[in-house]
């Protein structure tokens, strides 16, 4: 079986509960028809830790989130506030799109929101395509350090995520080694080519009492540590001057596969960030240069 | 939520264990993109009593039926025969057709067969349009006895399904009261237009003991009892003489609903019946005349 089908076949199972939400989202993957497009669950942000709910689908080419919003969430102004609010931050915060399919309708009202999404799509992977900008799904790509390598920078939108911390250290030429020490393995390695910046690969799962909430509507991620003393200490060791790290976010994807997905790069935030809370790192940068360690600002 | 919407949803809820059969079910409803096409899981017989697995999906207005064969399917020889055995005896007994999708395929390959496939339904309803015998999947009508008593006739390609004992006797001009005995309903009532007739409700539950095994494929139910002398009993009552019974088979349907399904018109088989298996019905008319009596033969 090909890996699209046994990802997208995956991600449909996983919608499965929600039965209109599930109907709407295989609706838009088989109308769309088009296997050059990849179509992402955000999985990769704990919803347990974020303080806002995900989108339901997530087109990374073209920077799109698509909501399904099920007869419940129109039960209340509170909750129809409260969707309006996040998906104003998602669009805020990412410089992302929010298309929202309003399911209160009947079927066929349903159907031509559906067919103004696709339009939509489709649209805007044509004009990528005549721009000459469209990057096809290649989930072999993905997954290929030396992919990246030779590409010569990684962007959020690429979809950039290795399945081993070895595959990560490859890509920036840093000694494996040296990520290991003991039992343990360290949370993170300089970058030879700027040792300004630290390579950090945290995760979504506690590890020896650290913990990351990454808020991805946000773009933030939040390090504290299960003991009050660790966890200010850590936050007076980055109060002052600028840290910056480039982050892979460690998380289980849709195939049950372990993931280091690369998701930019961040800065201490000073003004956030406190003893209580921990340290807040928010993102700068979408885009980075490989060899000469650029950034590009969102 | 629309009725096709809602029944549409659950029926592609219910697949979804079966990650790729799944996917191939959805797609096929959502390129196939026709309201006016039925598509329907042989929910009414039960799995667990039936000899033969059932077909995934069944498209009633064109005798249709789809086998979605994951993998597993073709592990072994015996598997495959299997598989070839069922697929010709619902083909010889129903005179419906079946379609095999065969997912050891890739993703391209399995939507290049799923185009086939719709093709060929897409050309059949053309046909039956053209010759103005197609009729629209109209659930309102299913259900409503007054419109199947307009029609003047009954088929069970039409799908005409009661959601009580009242609607079938409604149907008939039987009275119903008559069917109400004490405490207990009675499982038939005769046609009172033709008193060699039985209209009968046997279910795919047990009911004080009487058990009906219906097999779709082979077109037989088999009616037993819990008790061996009431089970002999009855088999010596049906074995002389030629007893004709016009069938709703009683099942809860895909909404939860319970249903009573017009399955065909049946008489007692007397080489198949004998007291220890019970007296076996086959199927011997498709369409009744609702005002002749008249069973037109398969």
């Amino acid at each position: 079986m090909s890996y699209k089908l046994d990802y997208i076949s995956r991600l449909l199972q996983r919608t499965s509960s929600k039965r209109i939400e599930h109907y709407v989202i295989s609706r838009i993957w088989h109308l769309l028809d088009n296997y050059d497009l990849k179509m992402t669950p955000q999985q990769y942000v704990s919803r347990e830790l974020s303080q806002y709910a995900l989108t339901d689908v997530y087109f990374p080419q073209i920077g799109l989130h698509v909501e399904v919003n099920e007869p419940a969430h129109y039960e209340s102004e509170d909750r129809i506030n409260r969707d309006l609010k996040r998906q104003k931050q998602i669009e805020v915060n990412t410089g992302h799109q929010v298309f929202v399919i309003d399911c209160r309708e009947d079927i066929l009202g349903i159907h031509s929101q559906i067919d103004k999404l696709l339009s939509k799509i489709n649209s805007e992977v044509k004009e990528q395509i005549e721009n000459g900008i469209f990057k096809p799904w290649r989930p072999e790509n993905e997954h290929n350090p030396n992919y990246w390598k030779n590409n010569g920078y990684i962007n959020i939108s690429d979809e950039v995520s290795f399945f081993t911390i070895e595959d990560i250290c490859l890509l920036f030429d840093a000694d494996y080694q040296k990520t290991k020490r003991g039992f343990l393995r360290k949370g993170a390695i300089a970058n030879p080519k700027n040792i300004n910046q630290l390579i950090w690969w945290p995760s979504e799962h506690p590890r020896s009492g650290w913990l990351n909430n990454f808020d991805e509507a946000v773009g933030t991620i939040t390090e504290t540590h299960s003991d009050e003393k660790r966890k200010s200490d850590h936050y007076y060791h980055h109060a002052q001057g600028t840290h910056i790290r480039i982050c892979f976010f460690h998380y289980t994807d849709i195939l049950g596969l372990t993931n280091y997905k690369y998701v930019g790069v961040f800065t201490n935030d000073k003004e956030k960030s406190n003893p209580e809370i921990g340290t807040v790192w928010k993102r700068i940068g979408d885009k980075l240069n490989l060899k000469t360690t650029e950034i590009s600002e969102i």
